[in-house]
């Protein structure tokens, strides 16, 4: 039975230990995306109701949380008792991703920001999930996208900093998946599918890892029989290369695995474009990651979003059994507030997994001591102690001798702290303490 | 008339260099209590409903947002429109403040936390006021609290860091006005009023330097005619004593400006301890201020909050109309989730306030540098460039050639960049950049 000081169903508190880690991962995050020429912004984390409920935010819009008008009349309730929809009482939201501020944000400040915005948002969302382990009704999400330009010059700066990234966090061995929407809708029209039938059928070919090849084959047949087969005989050329070290990301390699006449199905495609867009990433970005990051090029990776047009990508971590982070580019959604295509690229880090992921020294380092003083001792001179060490850059807590002093330094060696000295009736000035390691 | 793409009502969007600057501001924040031994703790921005409407707000509560449960159903729908009451429709609400979380917190919490804790808070909080300039509906809050120590030392450590803190902040010049709350009940006893009376008293007393010296024996008629009138001849006495350079926080001056009888009430009161604790807190704090920090005793200072026991200070700054920070000591609220007293003392600082007053560097850093390249330069080599210069220690921001030079420079000038370089086609090397400083 949960106790009445808890905090609400699927939240967390954070403790110091807990905040500092949380704190020390933020403070990489930003200092790596600020060297590549980023800029943070920030949103209330309130947005109104009816933007939440736009159809920006798929399936999350009916997560969300909806925060009471003020001063509701008798008549309000009424009326939304009769139509039976509280929703109605509501003026405002919680937002349950970044990406809707963004473009909220983006429409009203455009005049304010450089023709390409290198934007990066890192804030709590809100969703009311059953809460369930590693997921939970408040959680951060870190938000890196650029607006306006329409190259791969964007897809470079993204990758390549996203990389140093988790890699200054300590993640070693990522490996990036990169796909692009035009090579998925290109091979679904060499197989025959309608343009129409694309959106469809590439959420079934999202769930392959679940339902495998033959599921999707089966799933797909009720869209078109033939081209279901035909996709079948394309996923089955394609899956022996993905198992192993997978398909490296140049030209010749995903040429290579892709059919030889892409375009059977009469449609021009755009899958030209994505294999050159790809082959271009791969060579820009070939020597230009940490090491230990790998880029690898997968044509059966689809991300559920439906807003992306392009290149999509995918980063997964050997610790971690889901994804790090992903994205892609989505060039008609940051315009919709403006009414115009905005091109834009964009990546969500996955800030819980990769706080869970990553572990940070346990001590606040040499300069943190604790001075261990009697009942006794003057405030004043204990003051002026702490205060001489503070300005000589030590970290200082001060406690109070307890009986069991080695619980006392057990403990606060466990809460980061590297040194202990007792402190003397009478002492005031810092040369007059003999600090000693904590073990 | 509202744009349909502003934040709500009252609340505001941070553009970068807003942004970089309240950023900076935590981090000194942070890193000023960090070394004096505090530990930064975070709760969820939203609690339990019925918890944020328990008492411990003040008036507070009537101002906090409340968010609608999930799957409401028409009985309960029409339950709340039959009692007339939308807000039993919430089951969770935005915080108003940070006390009600951090003595939820503690409850929760206390058995993994120090004996003395040391906590420090910065989080945004919501308040469905009226928005004006310079009120806002959502804003930050940096509290500072230490919790189990009732020895002067909490506040001498308390007050030192806080000081250090804004000092670090650049607000040069601020006053600590100091006093005590058993001063305060002490003085209305000594008046006469009976003690049943003192908290109502207190709440007219707040009101000095709004209404005056006569405007608060006027109302306080309403409670005991002659006690009314003693207390002004108390307050005509103390007046002289504020203007000027105010009363410095020694035992001697303190007392020269009390009334020499002060029990006269018949009551023993609890103002010697007062006097006692605040000329303490003068010693230990003489010459450990930062130079430019003013500690001066106003015994006319109350702060609202009813919750006070002992200590209560505020910081003014010359630059500002009202306090950037204030608190004292609470010994009775913080254990209430608990069931028993905790001693407590606590700081708030007005972040919003103190935001506006700092001045920041309007540069990055001669280190931030905008490299200017041609529509047809290689991404791949643009890459690379940036790379080599980010591994340098720059930031680095990718710039496209416009017709317009000038009006390029002149923004990313005024986007904090210090220096850029024309990049020529096929350069794929730092030391063939030659970096320029911007005007």
């Amino acid at each position: 039975m949960a106790s009445p000081v808890n905090p609400p169903r699927g939240m967390r508190d954070f403790l110091p230990a807990d905040k500092a880690r949380r704190e020390h991962a933020l403070g990489v995050i930003r200092e790596v995306y600020r060297a590549h020429g980023f800029d943070e912004i920030e949103t209330p984390v309130v947005e109104d109701w009816s933007r939440l409920h736009a159809g920006l935010g798929g399936d999350n819009e009916k997560l969300s949380f909806s925060i009471l008008k003020r001063g509701i009349t008798p008549e309000a309730l009424a009326a939304a008792s009769e139509a039976g929809n509280a929703e109605q009482l509501a003026d405002l939201g919680l937002r349950f991703d970044l990406t809707v501020p963004l473009t909220r944000f983006y429409a009203s400040h455009r005049a304010e920001l450089p023709p390409v915005f290198r934007a990066i948002q890192i804030a709590p969302v809100w969703r009311a999930e059953r809460p369930q382990k590693g997921r939970y009704r408040q959680f951060v999400q870190a938000d890196i996208d650029i607006i306006g330009e329409s190259g791969a010059l964007a897809e470079i700066e993204l990758i390549t900093a996203t990389s140093e990234a988790l890699s200054r966090l300590g993640l070693e061995g990522c490996v990036i998946r990169v796909n692009d929407r035009r090579i998925l809708f290109g091979l679904l029209a060499h197989c025959g599918f309608a343009p129409d039938q694309h959106d469809r059928a590439l959420i079934t070919v999202d769930k392959l890892d679940k339902i495998g090849a033959n599921g999707v084959v089966e799933e797909l047949r009720e869209l078109d029989d033939a081209a279901a087969e035909r996709l079948g005989g394309v996923l089955a050329a394609i899956e022996p290369a993905l198992v192993g070290d997978g398909i490296p990301l140049t030209g010749d390699a995903i040429r290579a695995v892709l059919p030889q006449d892409p375009a059977a199905g009469g449609e021009p495609s755009g899958l030209d474009a994505g294999v050159e867009n790809l082959a271009g990433l791969g060579e820009a970005l070939t020597g230009g990651l940490p090491e230990g990051v790998t880029l690898r090029f997968d044509p059966t990776l689809v991300r559920g979003m439906g807003y992306y047009t392009g290149t999509i990508f995918e980063i997964a971590h050997p610790g971690s059994g889901s994804s790090v982070g992903g994205g892609g580019r989505y060039d008609g959604m940051v315009g919709r507030f403006l009414g115009q295509d905005v091109p834009a690229v964009g990546f969500s880090i996955g800030f819980e997994r990769v706080v869970d992921l990553i572990s940070l020294p346990e001590d606040d380092g040499p300069d943190a001591v604790a001075l261990v003083f009697d009942a006794e001792a003057s405030p004043a001179d204990l003051a002026a102690l702490k205060r001489e060490l503070v300005g000589r850059g030590h970290r200082v807590r001060l406690e109070k001798r307890q009986k069991n002093m080695k619980a006392l330094l057990d403990r606060v060696a466990a809460e980061g702290f590297a040194g202990f000295a007792n402190v003397r009736a009478g002492a005031r000035r810092a040369d007059e303490l003999e600090i000693r390691p904590l073990a």
